[in-house]
């Protein structure tokens, strides 16, 4: 499936904005997977259907959760985690792309998980860089990204839970356990 | 044992700086107690004895985690944590102390956990705002702390993570999970 077939598929899920959002996706996963050497059509791929459950019903992708999906805490910190899951399994099923690194790199997008693959990576730091994206920080991550994956990431995933817990709102164990992996992994490089 | 005894045992084990700290933090647990209905006695004894652990030597406490502690976590998230679980063993061992409340209340006063009982919250936080802390932060917290004692540990919680997390150092798993809960408590009693 091309770059165009994927967009044509995808398209009548999203809102426009969103399908604008999309399309910055794919253009940092591409750059992303340049520079650091992922698989570019996989990454393409990955970014262009990302959001695929952004707009399913929450009841619809909470009955799936329990269900059809291995991890039921993701019913736990908040509707917005549902579509990433729920995401991978639609497309899977829906549009057949069965390759795993695809899927997860869908279905840990907001989350990020300890271990991420690079393909997972570059997916999740395309979403969080792309170049529609304007909040406070985001620059800093965008100039991280150009020297370090890991890093930017580390970065992008402080400031999430940080903005979460100045809310008051729950942050995913993932997300932190993820933080903590890749802090860690710095450390024994050194 | 009352409350002099308690010092008087306790004193041998802390550097003058450290044993005023706990003075504090007796204080401020008596303070906290008396708020929000826990038992004094308890809260006295946990607080004098929160630090007894905290010159020991890090290898000898490492050994102990491996050997007779149940949480071998404590070991992967840098060693200033280690003082508190290993307290609650020697404070056991060494001081008779059995009451499962009090070396709790001990055990996880860095950390917090999820579901911690009455006793266990006014020590962690007593230890966060007693009259020697000068931190950013502390002086909001004492306040939040007349008025809900869940609320001063969110609050503490969030600072404790966002300092770490500004400094790339690893977050607890148990933090967070402490925040969460506590989080998601508030939610289910709106």
């Amino acid at each position: 499936m091309n770059q165009e077939q994927a967009l044509l598929k995808v398209k009548p899920h999203l809102t426009e904005h969103r399908y604008q959002h999309t399309l910055g996706v794919v253009e940092a996963s591409l750059e992303l997977a340049e520079r650091y050497g992922a698989n570019k059509q996989k990454a393409m791929l990955a970014a262009v259907f990302h959001d695929y459950a952004k707009f399913r019903e929450k009841e619809e992708m909470k009955q799936l959760v329990l269900e059809k999906l291995e991890d039921k805490t993701f019913l736990d910190y908040g509707d917005e985690l549902l579509h990433a899951p729920c995401g991978a399994y639609y497309v899977e099923h829906e549009q057949g792309i069965t390759d795993q690194d695809i899927l997860n790199a869908i279905r840990f997008h907001t989350t990020g998980r300890p271990g991420m693959t690079l393909l997972e990576k570059v997916v999740f730091l395309a979403d969080y860089i792309e170049p529609n994206r304007q909040f406070k920080g985001v620059e800093d991550v965008r100039q991280i990204a150009r020297v370090n994956l890991d890093d930017a990431i580390i970065e992008a995933l402080k400031n999430t839970t940080i903005f979460l817990m100045k809310r008051n709102q729950p942050v995913f164990p993932k997300t932190i356990a993820t933080y903590n992996q890749l802090i860690q992994d710095k450390k024994k490089e050194k």
